[in-house]
């Protein structure tokens, strides 16, 4: 049985919290650390079986009865209590981004180096059935070698201008997911991203320096053209899709939605909307990251996700980036390390 | 916190316990028994964090700490054991079918009579989101008056010959599910069936005195036509859909399947096939029934499935056989009750 | 080049001028007749570039140019003008039904046969695309033996009363064309009928003798059982869809739409109606059964629909009829032939 | 009626000549003229009703009755004979592109200029059912403001190395229909271009100097993105898609197949693929453009598709060519008019 504690007590930390309480069987979250923690979370936590909350993260590293910590606190925190755990012996769970600066991921890469600490990055996409299915269907050849990637990534709600300033922008805050996808799917890595990009959701994102929809050409290290397209707004809720298409064929995905009715009348034939948001749509996955980590830490193998999984879509969002500033194809040999 | 007792550590049994113990707020299970409980049951119960086992389910209704049990033995015990909890005051949640003998579901509600027990029906389909879906939309007006329903039901393998003679035969065994899915869909009581029926799967199940494909027309008390079609065998997996087309249109349902991932190559373009069988494809919904019958112990208010939803199927299906022997339409109230 | 000579020139007399004007190669219509000919239907005529038109059939089959005639006229003229035709050497290419009466359509049967004429009836379904696909999947052995055949046939709007009062009721009306469809796709005949109806459209058919609404179950020689389900208003259209489910599986079919657009908004993902109505659903297929009644004239082959296809569905259409009024199941065998 | 001359009697030639004499009400074919005319065409052209045959399409041109010329020859000769046909007064249906050199479409424009004759180029996918059914939604603002324009576009085999040396490349000859469709989605022209190409699927077009696998982005002066994806080859067949993504929601289609026939077995649940290529697919785009060809002729109005329809997608296409050469986004305002 892993002991975990968990450092952030917001949505994806409560999140986690869930998964762990239901359905991972190994785990057991001994405390939850969170700066803001109130009566209501202290309230919560003890609803869900957690024994202890507290304000000060660094009880858990403390805490010698403690395997492993989940890094869910706020993006800026990442890599310096990714360092802490790492040095305080503890195995790290770590969401997304590591940091929006490179220098501060190899930080924790130099950490890692001589610790036998187990690291994962929260890509949680890779665990959903979906993708997973699309996933399989290209590494046992059923399309050949792949040629084109087609990932399509919308959310239902754009996020508010003062989240927008913080946040790093579109492509280390939400594309960053769908450049962790083109990798998965290719199985290589990125060599150039182009990027044609605009603001037609939202004026304030673009006051706020960042865009709201883009479409983000790259080329792979295996030949294969990637294209990703978002949009921080689909009128009809969370759109996620993957398609690749090879040599020998295709495999693509729809929406998931919350059942299969569909109702015709004289006014037309109607389906359900997507599942809201990522809540709802990756639930799933949330569950299956975190029993690989547990896996991980019990066999003692490796993770699914290296903290090199959680360094390079951040290299291809600094890309994107630049793409954008300077409108022109980024190599992603020109970002320095 | 309901406090409950499950009698029976089958198939079923095992699966209401990782419902209460992942996905049920309100509900710890202080006692399994089962008749043949062994070591291996008794660490997987204990796994779970179940405190007692036991071989006697009496024990079970003699502790006064437990509030509620669930009979998921086999089903000529589902009558005595129900009466014998509702007389120690536990709540009863019995699994499907509460007897093949109207007579025994007669004595249950009688006992029920002069009690404050709540006690539901296992019919786990209506919790379904495909079907709830379904449901929702009748009970909208979006179809208008209901006019033809139509149910889909076939098993991925046929039981063995031995299961088919304990059974009570198709009609009370599987099709059960289907006449509560109808009385569901269409809002009211059948008034007649009409079966045509064949041995086209397995001869053996011929030879047990029963038939493995089926399709049964029912005319509903509001005046729709229903028409269920079962097969014992579907090479494909478990086929579980409904239609129901009414004065103002259709809602329809189609089959889940683990991804939605479609392939397309030189060959042709291929899904995946539905969810193997009822493990698969309803897991969601044995958490939900759980829920609603805990949510009507603490709040006080009438389960989703009373005994009389246990009872009209079962009648049902004595017309259902009853039309088979004597080849003839078979109203509902030539059945004895 | 066969020359051609219509009887009839409504609705359907015009479908097949246009057919063989487009898209039939090798025939030619000289003749057009309807005792209602009048300008506008001759300005038509000469428009699709016939050259001929009258106001008594007569001259069509004293024409020893004709080879060929088609009989579109009102159902009651079948089967004396096919009796005439045939013994005029006319090839004949009949609407359906031949006749309501076993009785004339035997002797339509007894001029065939000292008689080298070709015979068609006008089952168009048989060569839709849709229909086809599901014909050829279990030819071909693809869902092995068939087990449960299922039709479900729904028209865009009811009829008027006056046409249902001489229309011979819905089973030999609307409901022959799923008979003939169930034997194409069971490759056999039925032995039994089961009719469970209602009148829930239009309380103007069941004064007229009619029902409007019901689900028909037939026992098949080969073991299987059919099932098709009629309603004469489907709010959403044309409705028109088959399933054949057998020992190695299932093929479906789904309605076709002008378009496979979907529109995903707030409000619902939305996709098209149905075809309306039989024009817009089946005019391929009136060119395709028209083209094979050509071919078999020109290389003297037997025609895929002989008078027997036409007889088969009629006797069904009497027994549906015999099992309402008797509300019982009726064998095949017991309509007098 | 309008009299047409055909001029080349190729595939496409063959496409027009079918469709006008089975589809096109108002229009007659008199001759048609192919340097390469043969006894098999010429019969061929007997065989469809066409009264004359010819080597040299000048007679054509000097025939007083002939209204209107299809040019459907090798694309060297577009522009010189539509030039001729101008000045010879008859109106003009041009197979696309009208020439890979602006300057030669100039002229053309040049020609029509003091002309009142009736210009239309081939870009036949805007009459396809499903991109009007797109295009339409689009229209009717259900989708809001376009964002996303997506083209999918992939040929079920590669064309030989001969023809893609004379073929202009990929983008002149395949993407040059996409140009025309993004156009069309828009409602707009685009500004820029920016390509990302491979060669994967045949070596020997590449070193023919040119790529068989693209990601086309464009910038659109609505403020859309929009992105063309081509393939050489995909092994499923003709891939013919589109989605618009805008403020309130999104349409997108599916590929068009045989029959609607989905299979269920133990293997798995397979459908059909697309219709083999343009000519099973497009059929009834190529009659529908053509139907509006006459009908700007009979009514003098405009034609749907004018001679700046068909000069945009080559400059686009030459955009393309220099954005894949040069490696970065090309604006179309570079490409010399």
């Amino acid at each position: 049985m892993v002991k975990v504690g968990i450092i952030g007590a917001g949505r994806i930390g409560k999140v986690h919290t869930k998964s762990i309480c239901n359905l991972v069987k190994n785990a057991e979250i001994k405390t939850i650390a969170d700066p803001f923690m109130n009566e209501e979370t202290d309230k919560w936590a003890h609803s869900m079986g957690v024994a202890n909350t507290t304000k000060d993260y660094k009880e858990i590293l403390a805490d010698p009865e403690i395997d492993a910590v989940l890094i869910c606190s706020s993006t800026n925190t990442h890599s310096p209590i990714s360092i802490e755990a790492i040095k305080a012996g503890k195995h790290v769970f770590c969401e997304k981004p590591i940091d929006h600066d490179v220098a501060k991921i190899k930080e924790v890469m130099d950490a890692l180096k001589d610790s036998d600490v187990k690291y994962q990055v929260g890509f949680n996409r890779r665990f959903d059935h979906n993708f997973e299915a699309v996933k399989n269907a290209v590494t046992a050849g059923q399309i050949g070698d792949p040629h084109i990637i087609k990932v399509t990534s919308r959310d239902p709600e754009p996020p508010s201008a003062e989240y927008v300033k913080v946040s790093g922008g579109i492509f280390l805050d939400m594309t960053i997911h769908d450049f962790d996808m083109v990798r998965f799917l290719a199985g290589c890595d990125a060599t150039e991203v182009y990027v044609q990009s605009a603001v037609l959701v939202d004026p304030s994102i673009g006051e706020a320096g960042d865009v709201d929809t883009a479409v983000i050409t790259l080329q792979m290290e295996n030949g294969a053209i990637a294209v990703i397209d978002n949009s921080r707004k689909a009128a009809y809720g969370y759109d996620q899709r993957a398609e690749v298409f090879g040599s020998k064929g295709m495999v693509a995905t729809v929406n998931d939605t919350q059942s299969s009715a569909v109702i015709s009348t004289a006014e037309g034939v109607t389906g359900e909307k997507p599942l809201y948001f990522f809540l709802e749509r990756y639930m799933d996955s949330f569950a299956k990251e975190m029993n690989c980590f547990i896996d991980a830490i019990e066999n003692n193998t490796d993770t699914p996700l290296g903290v090199e999984d959680g360094l390079k879509p951040v290299i291809m969002g600094l890309a994107a980036k630049k793409s954008v500033e300077e409108h022109r194809p980024v190599k992603i040999s020109e970002i320095q390390l």
